[in-house]
């Protein structure tokens, strides 16, 4: 596997120059979050994620966790690099001065977020499920739990899981079995099995809290009757001391086509003591603060698989000779030329490049609106970054993932057969990445999200702000020829984004169906023209510093990718486009009879 | 793992109703491949690949083979089924009857080999690759090489296999250092290290002749200096009887993201004896005959791999419930709607089908033409089955292996979560298909054969066959009014496939490059524009059978297919249109101090 380099030229220039985030965070109240703090928070996270972590994730790949009496043993080096990922404060970064956190900008913690994910996925998901864990119990908790809770979570001593699917329901969670009888202290007994539990057992932290969701009897069927619970693995005291343990174990964990340092456990809950968080029957609404969340850390690990792969791939690509390059000998003195001259090689770096780098932008974006989401007190401004975030959420999970995946298989592929072999570390990339559009909601739910309950449910009005934002981008800067590349295509494309939607939902009046069917390619159709304006917002940043006469290979370097971007992946939306107009009638025609092998 | 069930119906629509196999197989002087045959031998070649090693696949992924002092064991139960496989006469099947086979045309043997590949494909290659080694001995070997080699290797007691690529040259075989020094008894010394060797060592068979390609001192450098060996594992008396080991040994074997069970070994020749096949320098040309039936076995793998995963898909979305249909309940008993019901899931399910039997159906005419490249003895037919051949060879490896992984992504996503996991089998295909794109040729290396060295080689020459063969079939059609939603399409694409090839030759004459900036994209366009048409030639056959009043189901499924793969899948072409017609100059635009991490 090659050595994981954080881009924090990349990730400074969006944070600092794509998103001013020096005004965004003064104006949000994180005075902390100065340019020298920053820099000073990324270099350390960078050092951290190239030393401690990524040297342990092939290792990881290749030990797994292994399960012995309900007890689960990480691969080594694991424990020692949780502890000092605990030890260096990590964990309290964005969190709450009130609980010990250091009150930083969340968007700051999204960016370090993607360092560690690239440099190890399955160490980052244990960190990443316990923020949103302890974002719940701190959103929705009571002052008790907060004080049971909060602290050795922010810490990180303790770590959180999030337990959601049982066998027979992962999507559909209205049919949820597990089941939560009050106790006579207030408490309740939570009995049932939940599966695909990321982090539900390991070795790295002194407790484990499970944020589960569970129906108490005599609650309305489906969805409106679930409710929320923080269950410890080991009791925990009102005063927050570990006490007994409480009646859960973890019966098995699975063997998976990747991040096998993850540990994805079956937990059976056998009348454990759980903390009823939110109001009863309300559990689903305080989920989606922690889903919400995690969607966005995983449109996260679209990016950092992606960057991964093209770091793996293009210093493959420099060093491999082979074959000549067709328009003339390159490297005279070797027996042949570099395979980055050969234009395929080229497309496939520059299609991870244009993922990674647009990816990033795309991400950073979010998180600022997540800031602005909990720090704006614009009431105006505050509903537009909510809007901002609740279109974009699903294109950026469901979006990012699929092009991640789709560019740790260019990684292979520019390794030939070497790319196939586990040595080099490219297939791990590719199955670590498979997941990444599984959890929090499949590309399918999410596409039904964005285009069924946000776009449609809201008739339109939810992309009116994020439209707006391109619009006036594009006017502002219509007169610049050197934008006119990017500018023209945008309108066009943005044009066609909302004359698909009304197209769909005239359809959709007459079929239902015909959402389900339009769904996916349009949640694609809509990833490719999001991503074309933050492509074009990094070329205008370009420009404006070649403009001003700066010779950093980094900002003609962007300019290319862009022009890249624009040229050969924002095309891809035709296809998408046609197969949307096309409609759903087709897919529906054959009866079960005539769907058979 | 889903149990595999050999598509059979469908087989035999591919071959008799669709490509009208009687006639083919008369005309060529196949006399014993009478109806009954056919049916008797796929009968059996499904009872063998559903029976025996289908049920060997998850535990041969699990298991892998071991390596242990250059001797390499397989998993449990590979011996006894490759034993099997000897015993019942499949090693035979198409082989002339001079050397012991049963000289059956060798379009069934492909439709055999996709059996075993959706059953076992690590199990597969062993099989395939003794095909082709002995293909090349029958093709240029001397008469006393065949006296030597070819019994046993019909046989299948003695197996082979294709030692091209080192480690520092894949692609470039001109690089290659192995060495060829004359033996005083005209046998050659053989030295040099051969990498990715499938089936290199092995316990299934008593001995393994390689196909080694090398360099003779004194010889031009480049690939016109290459030559090629039989170079077998034992020693060989010239009346074909095993001797002592020859001196090269296993140095170790892959640890592969897939085919755990095929083993792919490094081997050292340390000056061992092999003999010459056909004449010296000309050895790249004799690897053709291998390499053009390996990349259409290939090719087989992506059907074999997207019917697999197809089975298992439609299986579990028939099964699982989730969710109720946004159309309204289609399960009223039951607590959710089986996921079938949803647009999505059926959007996938109808991608992995279209695939499946689209692909079968191409894979299906090009082993026709393969059998006419043997066997037609009107010259004029014979060049234009070797033309559509020539052309439609890469199309054939690249674009099914690209939609075969693509199908088996779909598998995993069907299953939600529970894709992800080993137990269910839908993740070791998608990991098993993942090799397909770069053996035998990678996607790009099709690319480039088909564009650069077939198409504009040819000055579109190579083209034309085939484009009238389309034509015709549309003009015949048109009048069908039934016929009409395929037909337009077909001679539009076909009209814009051409222009497409003329705008690219006239870019390349500028700018060499261009023609590597447009060639995946060029062979996906060619790819779903092919596909097109055998999807048009299938509706026409149900159509056809509809009309004479047949209510068998199965040519509903067909023909509603059809219009899927024409609604959905065929205007994927636009977006790779679009991509070809911006063409390469953002890819080459990056030197090489831009292009870093």
């Amino acid at each position: 596997m090659p050595d994981y380099k954080t881009p924090l030229r990349d990730i400074k220039f969006v944070m600092q120059e794509l998103l001013n985030c020096e005004e965004h965070y003064q104006r949000l109240g994180y005075q902390d979050a100065t340019p020298d703090m920053l820099d000073a928070i990324l270099a350390e996270a960078a050092k951290f994620s190239e030393q401690v972590i990524a040297p342990i994730n092939k290792s990881g790949d290749q030990e797994g966790c292994t399960w012995k009496d309900g007890e689960v043993t990480t691969p080594s080096g694991f424990k020692g690099a949780y502890q000092q990922y605990v030890d260096a404060g990590w964990p309290t970064l964005s969190h709450n001065v009130e609980f010990g956190g250091q009150g930083l900008p969340h968007s700051l913690n999204t960016h370090i977020g993607e360092m560690l994910s690239a440099a190890n996925n399955s160490f980052s998901i244990y960190a990443g499920l316990s923020h949103g864990a302890s974002a719940t119990i701190e959103a929705h908790g009571t002052a008790v739990q907060k004080t049971m809770f909060m602290p050795k979570l922010v810490e990180g001593t303790w770590t959180g899981t999030m337990c959601l699917t049982e066998p027979h329901c992962g999507t559909d969670l209205g049919l949820l079995r597990t089941k939560a009888e009050l106790n006579e202290n207030g408490s309740y007994a939570i009995t049932g099995t939940k599966i695909f539990i990321s982090g539900g057992e390991h070795d790295l932290s002194e407790n484990i809290i499970h944020i589960v969701i569970a129906r108490i009897p005599g609650s309305p069927e489906g969805t409106r009757g679930i409710s929320l619970f923080a269950v410890p693995k080991f009791n925990v005291t009102e005063s927050g001391e570990i006490a007994d343990r409480n009646s859960l174990i973890c019966g098995s964990i699975e063997h998976k086509m990747g991040i096998h340092a993850n540990s994805t456990c079956v937990m059976n809950f056998d009348g454990a003591k759980g903390y009823l968080i939110g109001k009863v029957n309300k559990g689903l609404n305080c989920m989606f603060t922690f889903m919400n969340a995690a969607r966005l850390a995983v449109s996260n690990e679209g990016v950092a698989s992606a960057d991964a792969s093209f770091q793996g791939a293009l210093t493959y690509a420099k060093d491999r000779l082979q074959m000549r390059a067709i328009s003339g000998v390159k490297n005279p003195d070797g027996p042949a030329d570099a395979i980055i001259v050969h234009p395929d090689v080229r497309r496939m770096l520059l299609t991870q490049k244009s993922i990674a780098e647009g990816g990033r932008a795309l991400v950073g974006y979010l998180a600022q609106l997540v800031d602005s989401s909990y720090a704006e007190t614009d009431p105006e401004l505050k509903v537009q970054a909510e809007n901002k975030l609740a279109l974009l959420t699903p294109i950026g999970k469901a979006f990012l993932t699929e092009l991640g995946f789709e560019a740790t298989s260019h990684g292979v592929q520019i390794f030939g057969g070497h790319g196939f072999i586990q040595e080099w570390g490219m297939e791990q990339l590719m199955r670590d990445a498979r997941i990444s559009m599984l959890y929090e909601g499949t590309t399918g739910i999410q596409a039904l999200d964005l285009l069924a309950r946000k776009i449609l449910g809201s008739q339109g009005e939810i992309m009116k702000p994020f439209i707006s934002e391109m619009v006036t981008f594009c006017q502002q800067n219509s007169s610049l020829e050197a934008m006119k590349p990017f500018i023209t295509p945008i309108m066009e494309y943005s044009e066609e984004w909302q004359l698909l939607t009304q197209s769909v939902g005239k359809k959709a009046i007459k079929n239902p169906d015909e959402i389900g069917a339009a769904s996916v390619d349009y949640l694609m159709y809509s990833g490719y023209i999001v991503l074309a304006y933050f492509w074009a917002k990094m070329a205008k940043v370009a420009l404006t510093n070649i403009a001003a006469g700066s010779d950093d290979s980094f900002y003609q370097a962007k300019l290319k990718t862009a022009h890249f971007y624009f040229d050969r992946m924002l095309p891809r939306a035709k296809g998408h486009a046609a197969c949307i107009n096309t409609g759903g009638k087709s897919m529906m025609a054959l009866n079960e009879e005539e769907f058979v092998f």
